[in-house]
């Protein structure tokens, strides 16, 4: 198996409203260093899963959706708490359906998975996988 | 598959009293930066894998049970050599038996597996990884 | 001349309204990983800077300060811009200043300078620095 | 399963021409810091996965092969695209292969996997996994 | 003293043709790490060193001018080893000029030095610092 | 002024035999990463500050002589505590001394100064910089 990974960065606002968030409940903000895997069985008719540019293009997208927001006032995210884990599964699926609607080209067809880590300061970070 | 990660790390001495190990065969030391990675099919109902305060808290109980020791005078770990990877187990195994005994409440039940990896310098680490 | 660095992060809210910053004028957040150096020309009668376990006991402890808050309504901050580079000189002023009240003891009146470097990702930081 | 993991890095030139890489169709270069996971679900006699000293020499063994080099000029590389992808894979097969030749000794008969991931920068890398 | 710094990377091929460099005298490549360090005395209007955006932006512009290229082959560049070291001054000397050309508004006129540091692998580094 | 750093690193127990190290008064073990950067104000003959090559070796052979070793048992620490200070000092001396007694040959008379840092985890590291 084959993968390549890309690295990008968003800066929000957000609360956790939920007790069991302790600290975390109020207003404060997060750096999420962002990176995406993309997998491939086999490589494509370039030598690459992805192209490492169009890997970073597209990535830059899906995070400047999100970026410089307060996640609280996002009206995708209503009523759910934005936690880590959460949020790389929103930015894999967003990818997924990139994917899936073409902005990679035919030649993406050939990817088999993605998995999104959010690393939210030097100590601790969330990860979602899936497939394609 | 989503998954959480925390880091926290320990410093212990110890020998690898077996002429395989070359010059590490006598007693020197160790700085370990120890990652768990705790893994979840599903988010539970606070939508998140585990609590990273939560996480981290137990993490630095379970180190704190080897921080500033001379591994050598452990009882646990008489006649072994305590390797890398032996020691990523016994950390995986501990924090494992603190789910089981509801150290992370029952929620903590829908947690599936476990990886510990311990970085002892920029140029090498060791992963264990078990199912819960 | 020596000095001793030790690591800790917070996680704030806030927004920079001033045309000038573009995208960063509204309400979003940063996970800030925080260094702060010690410098001392000479080491102390236990042969260090500064004992690193109060070293990052006192960062803790004002870093504590400003974790998980929206720096918007810090009444501290009213009417400026909380810039990384502007945090840094926060952090290390109220670290001087509990030196001179003695928080760190009276061995400490033999250091000789402070730096505080604030990451406010991967690819961007900002330091300021003083004497004691 | 247990792994360990061995870090090196070599420096190369190279050129990708083919339309597709866009500003990387004409020679430039890179450093690769290359990282190689050996995998094996039990321990070995000596309570390792495999030496971290043998792992490191047979790493420097290979990426000495490449290193310092302009792979343009490698008949082993004729007329295919050196993406970072296709050198993971170029090293981990190498590395497989001297492991069936014995040159990790019998003890390495054990191994069941190996990963190989190529750094390109600090925002970018590639892996290639395979069984041994 | 107040600074900021950003970071960007290049990938360029190069030779250092003097028997002194050993292995690096034939042609091979690298990927450089760079990172610029503006130091200013006393904040600016905005409550900042220079905006991060424009120091990123600016270092893009002087990273781009070399991205890519095989250094030998580059005019400004004819007759001198492209040291790690000399490629830091030459980095710093670009956006030196391009400050004193304006290209960062009257405002950065208060700015008093700059350093550039180019990481060459995880393991070797060089800077250059001036003041402006 | 130009400087050039290098890093490697070693595994050591020892012990601080002073109450003022409260955990870490027992013998335990580190990983120290080390870093070497030396300052030069003017470029050699060769155009670099000192050839990365040499100065990974002489590292090496200075790191080579503390590596996996107890260092409550050299004699050259007798009575002091071996604090991560005082180490970055001893290898600082040592590299001074093998410059002044021509170990890197006479273009290194240029070297003006040094500065070691050791880092002992992800969060805490102690520099020491002297003239050369």
């Amino acid at each position: 198996m084959f993968s390549v990974t890309v690295r990008d960065h968003m800066m929000v606002a957000h609360s956790l409203p939920d007790p069991f968030f302790g600290p975390a409940q109020g207003l404060h903000g997060v750096t999420y260093v962002v990176e995406v895997t993309w997998y491939r069985p086999e490589l494509d008719e370039h030598g690459v899963v992805i192209d490492i540019g169009a890997a970073t293009e597209q990535l830059g997208t899906v995070v400047g959706e999100l970026n410089y927001r307060n996640l609280d006032e996002e009206p995708d995210f209503a009523g759910v708490n934005t936690s880590t884990e959460f949020l790389a599964k929103v930015i894999a699926d967003r990818l997924a359906d990139r994917v899936h609607a073409g902005a990679l080209g035919e030649n993406a067809r050939g990817l088999s998975g993605i998995k999104v880590t959010l690393h939210e300061s030097h100590v601790a970070w969330a990860s979602y996988e899936r497939a394609l």
